[in-house]
């Protein structure tokens, strides 16, 4: 993660593309490539997508996958954020915030709806 | 990055969730996620948006990362991905589809558009 | 439509907030909504989201439909541009882009996979 | 309106596509298509942005505002949700929500904002 983030300053700093790469406009970049993933999903059964990996489609679920964790990992940056810090001491939180057995085997209580909830 | 991906298979092994973390449901989780982050920056200037960290909603911008963080972490779990791996290999593409010297300070050359219109 | 575009207008107007309405912080409003109405259904199933307004959540979804119009028709308003005609001449042009005969039964042939792929 | 609903319900009818069009499928469609308007919108300045339809991708932003009008309305029609009534009756909530003495000139204030605080 460390040599990514290293790696995507570089790219930013080479094409002087630093300019365009505000927090905003990488929020909208970031959301654009989660939308190019939603669309390889979209018409597929719960089934399907589970074994999509294996089907005609494999290389461009990883390319998306691999575009979003650039642009994530590059809005962090520019912002300052730790994010596998960050990710570590929210899942602390939810430790605490969905008590395994209160929540066992309930999808309407997942983190999502709760936290909503709540 | 390989502690958090533990950390979230052990958390939905112990709530009994793996049966609704399909690929297309982590997908759809992914992308609310990152429509909240997006609520955040939607009226802020793009001056706005880079002291966002200085300002009263640093702690939900931090926590908004962190979510689409782990969704994506565990969405690339299940799938079988290596995110990190999948990254650094796009970028090595990358440096080859966006020669420095071509696109300095275009925007209009950044990656998904030219990638749209190649 | 006309009349919501009106309604729209004068309570933005009312407001001051033309200012903030531009119509890349209306796309990420829009988007914003939509993440809310995709956090509804990302933990259900087909069948659950075929059932959803006969549940607890029907309002909810009501409620976020209406905000998506909302920020849509605001947004196509801000552009200029005529939204119904705008669907209703790209429904035209889908009637050739996908055959019945060609496309029947087949998701894999839906649109936005065989816009891509054309 | 009621036409482009009729439109929709005869294109999906003729090409068998019901099937595939449940709710959840179709909050991802419509989700997508909001990720290929913002792509168009991503690197743009505000500026650019309120100029975008003088520019060389005014069909493309016509042609995704369709498509998310599209999906917008096939979904309500299949959940049995009157859209305009639902958008008009948020409207007169928004009235009381958002009094405009008090929110005037304030980005801060905006519905989601406040929805979100309230």
């Amino acid at each position: 993660m460390a040599d990514l983030r290293q790696t995507l300053r570089a790219f930013a700093r080479e094409r002087d593309w630093e300019q365009f790469q505000t927090p905003k406009n990488l929020v909208m970049a970031l959301s654009g490539e989660v939308g190019e993933l939603t669309e390889i999903f979209q018409w597929l059964t719960a089934e399907e997508s589970a074994a999509v990996m294996e089907g005609g489609r494999s290389a461009d679920v990883e390319d998306e996958l691999a575009d979003v964790l650039i642009y994530l990992v590059r809005l962090a940056d520019v912002l300052g954020v730790d994010l596998v810090a960050a990710a570590q001491a929210k899942m602390i939180r939810n430790e605490t915030r969905f008590p395994a057995a209160a929540v066992r085997g309930q999808a309407t209580r997942s983190p999502d709806r709760s936290a909503r909830d709540s």
